[in-house]
């Protein structure tokens, strides 16, 4: 239970820190129509576990670097995480009323404010990157994340996810689509932190390994919630993925199989992060991962 | 007419180079799902005079750049171009059927392939000017790049346009729009340029200066076309602007007026490309506004 705790206090202080400099970024937004900064704001700051963030954060205290040289970036991810919402509840794709608990951005609003609001977040999160970062690093951080969730990472691995609907699926497909769409930022994210602490190579492909493990569970499990939830635990529309006819590792292998799989995963993410310079840091994913598979059992 | 023939001539040339590294750029994403590459291609290589990326090229011939070194960013401004039309015609948005004398992406495709392949291009924009430019070059170029783009540029521009249809404007409320909407893009592709030549501040802000100008001029003559002109000869639906009860300059103070107005914006942008230093990237300047003013008269 130590570390469960432990990562409970630093997932909630770490989404204190990363919000504050959310709110930053958005005040200093003058020029904006103040519809497209409300829109931002509304699905920016309308909660959410900020996990994406401190797997940036995690990645930097994993190779010996500042919290602060890190936060820029933590918020760039987190930017890329929102707009990726914002344009996946939209009516032409998964078509969700509710996010977080709260109305998605084109029910408060309209449609053609969520396609402008997820694109604001997607070219300021390019912005943070290109501006609060030290030249060396900035580039390299630019493109871990314009591969993440470019054509071949998110954007591809969400085109695949809706021409995959009503279409069987084996665990491959199913693996591969939620390696692209899900697992990419994660990887990511660790990646991206430990680039701005500064990391050699081989730091940098370790903690992208330990995130794309993670990343794939993360989604396992977010499908047996799916699953298994109310809309109301959820905060979004549960059993979606029946409805759709989209194939997911449980209902394909069962809820026990996906979850073992996800646990297969986590575990080969855990022997990665024995190798991890930074004690504290591996405490910190094994808390993380505990904490991700708790949610489904 | 020299002038005239000689920035053809430019154009017809640069337009094949930034065509055949498009071409390129696409290719390199195996990855990515068949629809997804389809509908990019269908947007990035579907026609269009490749003005912004010409710009680009002028910007760094004008400090004494080597062309090839601002042919990636001259890729990444047209594909951040080629994003917002197809953002910008969607059905949420200005709801348009034809572009470039084709069907737009989500009339070819479909609405969330439409986003995606957007999304898909602003993401693959930034890549390309993380990896493809210069580290001390990179940084300054992706700023330039968001800024001119982002909620307080570009997109800003396209939320404040959707925001005032309907509404009476007067010539400063509408040329802001014009500023964001359009001319943000052609300041930020001079000024790129310009930065990948390795120009100081004070002949990046020069060519940023051209580029605005050049800019509002360029959107004044398009909404006098959009006037004038057939939808054949577009290659786009012509009158939309009325149809939608868009204000814009043409319809307030009147066609000859509005044109009077774009030719002082141009001058003013002659005036400033007198003092570059490459009498022969003014030249061309020169023959670039000659050759926008031309096609309304």
């Amino acid at each position: 239970m130590a570390e469960a705790l432990s990562i409970d206090e630093f997932l909630a202080g770490r989404r204190l820190t990363v919000e504050s400099a959310l709110m930053r970024h958005l005040d200093g937004l003058p020029r904006s129509p103040e519809r497209l900064r409300a829109a931002m704001s509304h699905a920016l700051l309308g909660g959410g576990k900020r996990l994406r963030p401190a797997c940036v954060l995690i990645g930097a205290a994993a190779v010996g670097g500042a919290e602060p040289s890190a936060l820029p970036a933590a918020c760039a991810v987190e930017m890329i995480h929102t707009y990726s919402l914002i344009h996946d509840d939209l009516p032409c794709m998964d078509d969700d009323d509710l996010r977080r608990g709260r109305p998605t951005v084109h029910r408060a609003f309209d449609e053609a404010t969520a396609v402008l609001a997820g694109d604001a977040l997607l070219t300021l999160s390019f912005q943070i990157v290109a501006e609060e970062l030290p030249g060396d690093v900035s580039s390299k951080v630019a493109s871990s994340l314009a591969r993440a969730c470019g054509p071949a990472g998110m954007v591809g691995g969400q085109m695949a996810d809706l021409l995959a609907e009503g279409q069987p699926l084996d665990a491959d497909e199913i693996l591969s689509i939620c390696s692209r769409k899900t697992a990419a930022l994660f990887s990511a994210a660790f990646e991206i932190g430990a680039l701005c602490g500064q990391a050699d190579a081989e730091q940098a492909a370790l903690l992208r390994r330990i995130g794309e493990n993670c990343g794939i569970a993360f989604q396992i499990v977010d499908d047996l919630l799916d699953i298994q939830a109310t809309s109301e635990q959820l905060g979004k529309t549960a059993g979606k993925d029946r409805a759709r006819g989209k194939a997911t590792l449980p209902e394909l292998i069962g809820p026990e199989q996906a979850f073992e799989r996800a646990r297969g995963l986590t575990d080969q993410a855990l022997d990665l992060s024995a190798r991890l310079p930074s004690a504290a840091a591996s405490g910190l994913i094994e808390g993380l991962i505990r904490s991700m598979l708790r949610r489904s059992h």
